[in-house]
C-alpha cells in the first residue's frame, strides 16, 4: 500500500514511527514553514525531527534535536554576546534558539548545499542516505517558505520567534507564509498525493504543520482531486493538544480547540474540505454523531502514543478507516 | 612607544606576546591571506590564531585552534559524508580541515556579521571585545584575499590546502593572492605603519604571511615612506624554519633558506628594500658581516622563543635595534 503523510514535527514523527511498523510504502511530505535561517545556517526543524525520530537519532528526552547532543557552541556564542558592545548589535547571537552542536553539523550541510543551488528535497535526501528513515522524506516545498506570525500586541514575528522564544504566550491574531504565495511543491509532491492508496494527516498542529503544508500552492487541490481516501488523526484530545501548543494556533484563526472542531475546519471532501475520514480518541467519543453528521467517516480509539505498539494501532485504524471509505 | 608589527599566526603571535610585556602600544596587521571559505563558513587562521594566543585561548599543544577544544561537528560531518553517494558530492565535507567546535562559534559569528556587510576590520574589533587582546589587531586589508599556491605538477590549489591537507609535501612553484591587486588596506592599516615609533617584522613566515600582506596595494609603499624604522627578527635559524614550512615557501620564490638569505630578500630601505635592521639568532652570528654589508642594522641573540621571558628579550632586542636605527 502506497501510503502518503502530510508531516510536522514531532507529533507527526512518532505517528510516522508506527505507520513504518506496518510495513507500507510510505512517503512524508514536510512542512517547511518552520524553517528559519540564524547565523547564515538554513534550520529545517520538523524536517530533521522526522528524519532524526525515524533513523534513530532524536532525542528521547526532549523530543527534537539529537540524542547525546552537547551545546558548546550556543554556550561559545553566549560568551561572546555577554562582551559585545551596542554598536556591535547582538541579534546575530540569538540564544532563544538553542541548537545542538551534532544538530549544527546537519545546518551546515545543508546550508552549504542550498548556497550551492541544491534544492531542499535534494539536499534532504542526501541527508537521509545517513538516516535511512525508512521512508521517502520530502519537503512540501522548495522554495523558501517561513511562517510568520501577527501578535495581538501588533508585532509581526517569526512562527520559531513565537514558539520558541515566546513560547505563545503572546496571542496571535493570524499567521501567513512568507514567499507562499510563489512557493512550488517540491518534484513528486503533487505525484505522492494522487498516486497513493492512502493519504493520512497525521496528528500535526492543524495550523502551522499540515496547515502551511496546504498553503503551497497545488498541495490542497491535489488533496481534493485523489482518487485515494484522506484520513486524519486528532491532535485534540478531550479539547487540549496532546503536546505543543495547538490551541494557541487554533484560537488565532478562530477554530475550537476540539477533535470535532478541527475535522470541521479541515472539511469533508467533495464538499469544498480536504478529508474524508477522522480518528479522535475514545473520550472524544460522543462526538462521533457530529462527525457522522458532517458527512465524515469516524471512529474513536486511544490516540495516545504512548509506545510503538499504540502508535502502530492507531496508524492500522487510520489505514482501516482509509479502507471503510474506499469500499 | 607606538609599535606596528605585520604579523602571520604562531611564530608572530607568540612574538607578540613577549612584545606585550613590554608594555608599548602596539598595532597588529595580521595576514589574511590564509583565509578560506569552508561549509559557506569565514576562517581567518592568523587572525584567530593571533586573538586566540594573546587572549589566553590558545590550545597551548597545537599552537592553534582553542583550548579544551572538542571536534564534534567535524566527526558528524565525516558520518554524513561515509553515506554520501557519489551524485551528492562531498566536496562540502573536507574533513582535512579540522575546525573544533569552539572554534566554530568563531567563525559562525564572523561569517553572520560579513554577511551583513561588516567589514572584516569591525568583525574582528567585536570579536576581540571577549578576548582582550591587549592589542589592536586589524587584518590588513578588509577585501576578501586569498593565497593559491601553484604546483610543481601544474595543479593551482588554496595555501590552505597545500599546507594542510598536502602538508607542502608537493613543491610549490608560485605564489599568487587571489584578490590581490584590487585589495585596499583596512582603515587605520597605513596610519598605523606611518605614524609608528617603530614597526617590526616579527619571525612569521615571509612569503606566506608577511609576503601576502605588502602585496596588499599600498602597504609596501607604506613601510617604504614611514619614518619609524622597520626592523625584522629572522624565522630561519641556522637554515632552518623554527617551526611551519617556510623553506617550501621559500624555496618557490627562489629564495635560500638561511637568515642572511631572507634579510637579502626583504632588502635594505632606501634602496628599494623593507627593513633597516635584523636579528639573527646566535647560530648564525657568522652572517653579521653580510648583513652590514647589505647596509642593515644587526644583531644576534638567541631566537627561540622558548618561554615568555626569551621571548620578550628578542622583542626588547628588536625595538634596541630600532633605537639603533634611529640614533
Amino acid at each position: 500500500v502506497r501510503v502518503t503523510v502530510l508531516s510536522g514535527g514531532v507529533g507527526g514523527a512518532r505517528f510516522l514511527l508506527g505507520l513504518r511498523e506496518l510495513g507500507h510504502e510510505i512517503t512524508v511530505i514536510a512542512n517547511t514553514g518552520d524553517d528559519i535561517t540564524m547565523l547564515g545556517l538554513r534550520i529545517c526543524p520538523d524536517l530533521d525531527t522526522v528524519m532524526y525520530t525515524l533513523g534513530g537519532g532524536i532525542s528521547a528526552d526532549r523530543g527534537w534535536g539529537r540524542e547525546d547532543e552537547t551545546f558548546r557552541i550556543r554556550d561559545e556564542l553566549g560568551e561572546y554576546a555577554a562582551t559585545l558592545d551596542e554598536s556591535s548589535g547582538s541579534d546575530a547571537v540569538r540564544s532563544w534558539f538553542g541548537t545542538g552542536d551534532l544538530d549544527l553539523a546537519t545546518h551546515l550541510l545543508r546550508s552549504t548545499w542550498l548556497a550551492d543551488a541544491v534544492p531542499l528535497s535534494e539536499v534532504t535526501r542526501r541527508l537521509c542516505q545517513r538516516w535511512q528513515p525508512g521512508v521517502r522524506l520530502v519537503p512540501a516545498t522548495d522554495t523558501p517558505v517561513e511562517t510568520w506570525v501577527t501578535l495581538a500586541d501588533g508585532r509581526r514575528v517569526h512562527f520559531q520567534e513565537w514558539w520558541v522564544r515566546l513560547h505563545a504566550s503572546v496571542a496571535a491574531t493570524s499567521f501567513d507564509l512568507a514567499g507562499g504565495r510563489t512557493a512550488v511543491p517540491a518534484p513528486g509532491v503533487i505525484e505522492a498525493i494522487r498516486d497513493a492508496d492512502v493519504v493520512l494527516l497525521p496528528p500535526s498542529n492543524p495550523v502551522v504543520s499540515i496547515g502551511v503544508i496546504l498553503e503551497v500552492p497545488g498541495i490542497a487541490a491535489a488533496l481534493e482531486a485523489t482518487a485515494a481516501p484522506v484520513v486524519g488523526v486528532s491532535p485534540i484530545l478531550g479539547g487540549a493538544p496532546v503536546r505543543g501548543m495547538a490551541d494557541a494556533c487554533l484560537a488565532a484563526i478562530g477554530v475550537e480547540t476540539s477533535a470535532l472542531a478541527v475535522a470541521g475546519h479541515y472539511g469533508r471532501r467533495g464538499a469544498g474540505g480536504l478529508i474524508d475520514g477522522w480518528l479522535v480518541d475514545t473520550v472524544d467519543a460522543a462526538d462521533l454523531p457530529a462527525l457522522h453528521d458532517l458527512g465524515l467517516h469516524a471512529r474513536a480509539l486511544p490516540l495516545l502514543m504512548t509506545d510503538l505498539d499504540a502508535t502502530a494501532a492507531i496508524a492500522s485504524a487510520a489505514l482501516d478507516l482509509a479502507a471503510e471509505v474506499r469500499s
